[in-house]
């Protein structure tokens, strides 16, 4: 079989760099190859277990795929011989390509020095349907549980499984519960909130083993506590899945990843990788990094389906803002860019600008909700670094407006200046509107540098 | 009396305004003078009628003035002595000021030509609070209301006043509702749904006479039809409040505002004009328009108080972009720069894309609204010139993405290299973000006219 692209994947990635190419070079023909019999929704997984009531739900449908002309083949490519441009599957089949899109994914961390991970009733989270659905019949049945791992997954599934009636305990190293995204101001709300929705958190402690027969019972902290488990999920990270491209001799750099240009090319050019195992790097500073999510993912997938044949000089990826939201118990959470922490170790002097306001106004509106939002500055351009949101449905949009503020450089003169579309039932108010007053505390400490006299 | 900066109007533009200077130059003392005795929050008065039931419930706290160190006095400015540098109010005080800056508003525009607009219950919308109040007690006890002019406001004020139970008729000279901001096509979404909410839309046709003995009893078209009508509501434009500034010498243009530069400034460069009594250009012409919104306003009114004392090289209003959102029957409807007929008028050569998908995913979630995202692009550029949406809770801040990208200049490549974050609950999915879809299909349609064989 002879094919002009081949996508290896078929999660958020592979399906958008399979119908970008094909959108974008009509003439060639496009085969998108994965291993799972149906695709699930990557960030639905954890709705699975609480609101969604099952994975049924939460398949991405293939019509996707057929109306945009890409056509689908269930299984699992096994050797990539680059000089021959083949890739051999499973099956014995083989698939010749002219351009090969590589967007295998990431696997769940299991870390070797965790006795007792292999015990029954012990689960990870990989997007994977069969393994889910065998996850998601035994947890019904049992009623402690404890997540270890409070990054957006853990926190996730856990308001999930709380709402289905479990008890559920969460086990979390950092100090902050959400530390990669948000500072401690943030992660602290996020906490409140999520403890007083019944879920149990205990951080600044890792997990130091499962202990049971055959089946968890329970956990034993690095710090002598023992948490009664009739379930542990380990949600501590995912690593890349970059053997297959290994093997094949792409290069792939120190963390496991498999390195990239801005085009998302390999050093063979004529096969890229885009998502969770492709090479990532820090938008603001270009520095290596392992940050895994579905923002960046499909970025990188456009970008490779843009300029697969045709390279263009502006449609490139210059590093992942890591923008991501969640929401639980009615309330929406959003980063963007850097921390206030990352970007004090990476050097910047920084300027921080906060304000508390509401999603609609006037705020006696009912479903009106808080909404906090705050700035990250560098002080000797004013370009804004980073965001955090905290708000109601309308979060999701927000951070996404500072994620485009931070891809444009904008200052914060420029969001000073900008015009902000507001109106009682959707926005907070024109006089109010906590982006453009959080700037303002930016911009008043930074003219106060200025003009000191 | 003597201060530092005195403003003239307490809307939205001068809150902002007197917040801005205050916050920029805190060594000197800021007064808002205004002759309402409450502010009413301006966006939220259609309101009053439904939702909110009464205007008490839409006030703009002076809370926030005086937590930002903004002094306010009720009263009327009855004259400008500009070469003196003082201001008379109706009371004889006089206020000696160092920067003025007038925020005077607009008032409703009742034609010359309407015969019968002098009657007992015929209305129209000011920001005024004891008019309304007033009005508010009225309209409760007559049921058949006809609304003139199909602008937002009339729209919104017609939703709320059939949610309490009103017959209620709009009238439209125009052959859509809200034909300033949309295309026939989202306009016809949003006239479907306000008459499936049992609102009586008659477009393509203006009114020609109020007819009644003392009160308003009907309303005759201008093609002979009739519509009974207890109650007349003129929401058909609004017309800048310059009169006091005209008095004063200030120049005024053509259309009756007053005269502005990129800084917000007057002729006389110790005076400044914002907000619906300034003149207003288009962002991407800089030719002359009316557009009255509080966006545009309330960046004015930033630009103007950063301004005051220092110029800055970089923060000025490059004229508006008319970005507004509004929402009825549980649907945002938002628009920003230009729709595709104004675009096509002014001689640009546009290529137009949009895509409809949903506001969370999977769209098995429940409140899941329909999202459609509508782009008019610069062909020769690409260069992203307009934005239309219609969706759910969301709509607003989706809009102000689009608002950004417009402000940035940006580009279809730019937008589809983007970094978008999606949450099931608050967002589209990553593989269908409407905003992206319709890029990627103007992006086709480019590609297609570039690379043709």
């Amino acid at each position: 079989m002879k094919v002009d692209v081949l996508v290896i994947g078929g999660s958020a990635a592979g399906i958008v760099a399979a119908l970008t190419a094909k959108s974008n070079y009509p003439e060639k023909n496009v085969l998108l190859v994965r291993k799972e019999e149906k695709a699930l929704v990557p960030c639905g997984i954890p709705y699975i277990f609480g609101e969604l009531g099952g994975s049924d739900k939460n398949i991405i449908p293939d019509s996707g795929l057929q109306s945009g002309g890409v056509d689908l083949k269930i299984g699992e490519v096994f050797d990539i011989k680059k000089d021959e441009k083949i890739c051999e599957l499973s099956s014995g089949e083989k698939i010749e390509y002219e351009k090969l899109i590589i967007a295998t994914g990431s696997t769940p961390l299991i870390p070797k020095w965790l006795k007792g991970a292999e015990l029954e009733n012990v689960f990870t989270i990989p997007k994977d349907k069969v393994y889910l659905d065998k996850m998601f019949e035994k947890v019904k049945s049992l009623q402690n549980i404890v997540v270890v791992g409070a990054g957006f997954i853990g926190v996730e599934i856990s308001d999930e499984l709380k709402k289905v009636g479990k008890n559920v305990t969460i086990i979390e190293k950092q100090k902050n519960i959400l530390s990669l995204a948000f500072d401690e101001d943030v992660s602290q709300i996020a906490q409140a909130l999520l403890e007083s929705r019944g879920v149990i958190i205990k951080t600044g402690c890792g997990i130091k083993e499962v202990v049971g027969v055959e089946k968890a019972e329970e956990v034993l902290l690095e710090n002598g506590e023992i948490v009664k488990a009739d379930v542990v999920i380990l949600s501590i990270g995912y690593q890349p899945n970059s053997s297959l491209a290994k093997k094949a001799g792409i290069k792939i750099n120190e963390r496991g990843f498999i390195i990239v240009d801005e085009y998302m090319r390999t050093d063979d050019y004529d096969i890229f990788a885009i998502g969770d195992c492709a090479e990532k790097r820090d938008f603001f500073t270009r520095k290596l990094n392992s940050i895994m999510l579905a923002s960046t993912a499909t970025s990188e997938a456009r970008v490779a389906g843009m300029n697969l044949y045709i390279l263009s000089a502006v449609k490139t990826f210059g590093g992942t803002i890591a923008i991501f939201s969640t929401a639980f118990g009615g309330t929406g959470f959003g980063a963007a860019g850097l921390t206030e922490y990352m970007a004090k170790k990476e050097g910047y002097s920084i300027v921080v600008g906060s304000f508390e306001g509401t999603d609609k106004h006037p705020a006696t509106l009912k479903n009106t909700h808080k909404q906090f939002v705050k700035l990250i500055v560098a002080k000797e351009s004013g370009v804004i670094l980073g965001g955090e949101v905290v708000g109601g449905e309308s979060t999701g949009e927000l951070i996404n407006i500072i994620g485009l503020a931070i891809q444009n450089k904008m200052t914060i003169g420029a969001i000073l200046t900008a015009q902000i579309g507001t109106h009682p039932l959707l926005t907070s108010a024109p006089t109010n509107y906590p982006l453009i007053k959080a700037a303002q505390v930016v911009s008043q400490k930074i003219r106060a540098s200025l003009f000191r006299n």
